[in-house]
């Protein structure tokens, strides 16, 4: 149970979060067209005028938990390890999708009213400001090193491992294994770089 | 208008194609937990007794309008194009996906209550029955041909082109054109066969 003295004393970061986490509920439980400061204040326990303090509208509290919360692939520094990143870049995108910000997201994309609403912001915003698909980080910094040419990276080819992933949890509603990752690796997305391992 | 008179007459296939669109419609706007055989037959214009003759429950009504409207990709016959089947296989898939049972299909899968509800029919009585995913019945069509290993047809592979189309139509809500087709079936689904047009 919080508790309402602790829960006033909350400042800087530790209200931020709270607030951030109050609309990626909020927004599961209502839709974009219907976020409100009073919606998302109630389920923070702070007040409407707290908000208005650092955000002019609930859409924009709404794009800045969702650009705080979106993770943001590394490749692996001085490692050479394509195959292995681009399983950990899936994994880390699976995490992100069961997160309370990739349960917000995929409510706004598959919600044609909020998709009206918010969607061009949501791809400027926060995933082209974040770097894009999870494994566009990877797949650019080996084709960098020579591992494949760069010419191979068609918005298809960095779409491929996100758009499977997302097609299983859609489909069957349970995250992949790691097999699973590797499998999406060496069977689509390894060929499609001209890097088919059962060549 | 619709008109009473014309409307009491309806019989066999042309009340039951009235009745499924009318589910179709129905669960897009309440979601299978809320599907009634009242709000069905409310849509059709169909009493609720009619309903009941030929369906035990609205879930039934809704996969039997599922199963009817599901388009089965079949390769043109004694024709060699893997690639040009393909392409129509996707292009089959993104007309249905925007038909009314695609509609159907995408608010029951991407809502957590109604997937609970009604997935596991969905897959086994709707998708299996009716041959898989849209372009599974073109590659294992040439791959009995010998074009390419039949063992490359993981459940991966046959996967990559709707995994696609499907982002595709999440992210942009506009639906691909032949050439991004195309590219899906170039850079995508022929290397992961082995068959690279780049190679």
């Amino acid at each position: 149970m919080a508790d309402h003295t602790s829960r006033t004393r909350r400042r800087g970061e530790e209200l931020i979060k709270a607030i951030h986490d109050a609309v990626l509920e909020e927004v599961v439980a209502v839709g974009v067209g219907r976020l409100t400061m009073d919606g998302i204040g109630r389920r923070a326990a702070t007040p409407r005028t707290t908000l208005y303090r650092r955000w002019s509208d609930p859409t924009e509290v709404l794009l800045d938990a969702l650009y705080h919360q979106h993770p943001v692939e590394e490749p692996t520094p001085s490692a050479d390890d394509l195959r292995g990143d681009l399983i950990r870049a899936l994994r880390l995108m699976v995490d992100w999708a069961l997160s309370p910000a990739g349960r917000a997201v995929a409510a706004i994309l598959t919600d044609p009213k909020s998709v009206a609403l918010i969607s061009e912001a949501l791809f400027d915003r926060v995933f082209a400001d974040r770097g894009g698909t999870f494994t566009a980080t990877v797949l650019h910094h080996y084709a960098a090193q020579g591992h494949f040419p760069t010419d191979r990276l068609t918005p298809v080819v960095t779409d491929i491992g996100e758009a499977l992933v997302t097609k299983r949890l859609i489909d069957t509603g349970t995250p992949p294994t790691d097999e699973d990752l590797a499998a999406i690796v060496d069977q689509a997305i390894l060929p499609a770089l001209g890097l088919d391992p059962r060549a």
